[in-house]
């Protein structure tokens, strides 16, 4: 299997500091995201416009957004959970918007009170909508793996979810191991199936490294499926509600050094990132759980 | 490839503990290797009989072995650096037998003053006396990926270290990726060669997880190659001394947990290493690098 040029999506200041408790000041927001632009990323998920009350961490989100320094050729995403979330982040002048539903039944009725299938419906007016504008919108896709409720995932299960998110036109999927809970042999179980039914360009996976397996995961599904799209946090910011004190989203630096140790191109400078996530570490008053983070280059 | 039974060396008592801090009480390390013992683990390197000068962490290893509470079955291994050490490895109950040279020139020299086939003519006499009495004896061979000094080394160089103690009638091989740069490519690159040359039954790899990589390098020598023999050191204790702060060897405990969610058996209980990595932790006053030890099961 050839190992195609990665795809690498920051979601660091959003899936990241969404559980980080509100202290996060939008002055460390904004270092932080101007920091990730300087390393080379493609694409930064910046913010969510959801309701404050829900997620008090994104509140600031329209100030992230109006007081970045954007850099030319970089996608500044935010994530909406219905109309008026677009309406939010089109205000704000997003590059990019994020949808979002699960495979697993259980976890959308616990996460957002409804079926998967009410779920993507809540989308159909948004996707054309961000689409007119020419906004690229992505879909995530929770639990696709594990979920903290129903156990394991069968790969068939995230494939319908892909399929209806597919008929509404959504240009890319992000494949989440929300509890961080896959081996590779559960990367491979999931890419066989899914493969069969969609672009692997269309796929991007997305990591947690609660177990400790992400960095394992993330180079089977490039070296062994050719899959180049890949999300991660850089600083490894980020946890899992179902376990407290968990390690978060796969960290960037700790993936972009795999990658590259491994003949990968990224486009991305490791010591950038890990200067990125120095000034995040300082902001949030506490160490951060990648290893890039804690050592010299 | 077949995915062979784990043989499984737990070093965190020895190369955990050796950079630690002369801190550690010994009611600590006792604590520690019982608590162990209760996983089981099979093997568990408890000390080693070296200069208190060079070494002062491991200076009350004879208490360490008087105290500890022996489980039948497993066994309570020492590193010696000579017959004196030997000696008192054998005088304090040792099982087991490891000595150490390493397969970079410029790595032997800095750390303990002496070429590689100087470091190997100091155990000439040490293997056989060991085996005499029985005991196995495993050689270490640092720095087999990558060195601090010389950047990477070739695996002929570490083939030809390799050789050498074959000829002495070493029992086993621990190919250490001393400063954890190690990415599976490089991995691979040297089982490619080594296992033509030395049966794979003989061989264990010893990753730290300093760059990360540590877990994915252990499944693919273990799922590509069959390698079944793996150190690691619970909690993720240890460090490395050219990197300060860093992330010592891999977690025994993220590794037991990434073989099982592959389908390997390896005897190990997971929540028995969480408890003695907790136990450690509150010992040192503070958090282990763990994944494992973030989380409860």
């Amino acid at each position: 299997m050839s190992r195609p040029r990665l795809r690498l999506v920051e979601v660091g200041p959003r899936d990241g500091l969404q559980t980080a408790g509100a202290a996060v000041s939008t002055d460390a927001k904004v270092a932080f995201v101007d920091a990730l632009s300087l390393s080379g990323l493609r694409e930064i998920e910046t913010g969510a416009f959801v309701s404050p009350k829900a997620v008090p961490e994104m509140a600031d989100s329209a100030q992230v957004f109006s007081r970045i320094k954007r850099k030319p050729g970089v996608l500044y995403s935010a994530l909406v959970p219905n109309d008026k979330g677009l309406d939010a982040a089109l205000a704000a002048g997003a590059d990019k918007i994020a949808i979002f539903t699960a495979a697993s039944e259980t976890f959308n009725k616990k996460n957002i009170n409804a079926s998967i299938a009410e779920s993507i419906d809540r989308f159909k007016t948004v996707v054309p909508a961000a689409q007119s504008k020419k906004l690229p919108v992505r879909a995530y896709v929770s639990t696709a793996f594990y979920c903290p409720y129903e156990g394991k995932i069968k790969p068939e299960a995230v494939v319908a979810v892909i399929k209806t998110l597919e008929s509404m036109s959504v240009d890319e999927y992000s494949i989440g191991d929300t509890i961080g809970r896959a081996s590779p042999d559960d990367v491979r179980r999931l890419l066989d199936v899914l493969l069969k039914a969609v672009p692997v360009e269309n796929i991007f996976l997305h990591f947690h490294d609660t177990y400790g397996m992400a960095v394992a995961n993330a180079l089977t599904a490039w070296t062994e499926y050719g899959v180049s799209g890949f999300d991660a946090s850089t600083g490894g910011v980020g946890g899992c509600p179902y376990a407290p004190g968990a390690s978060g989203n796969v960290a960037m630096e700790d993936l972009v050094f795999a990658f590259h140790a491994s003949g990968g191109d990224t486009g991305v400078d490791v010591r950038a990132l890990q200067a990125a996530a120095r000034g995040l570490s300082s902001a949030l008053g506490r160490p951060l759980p990648s290893r890039l983070g804690k050592i010299a280059l």
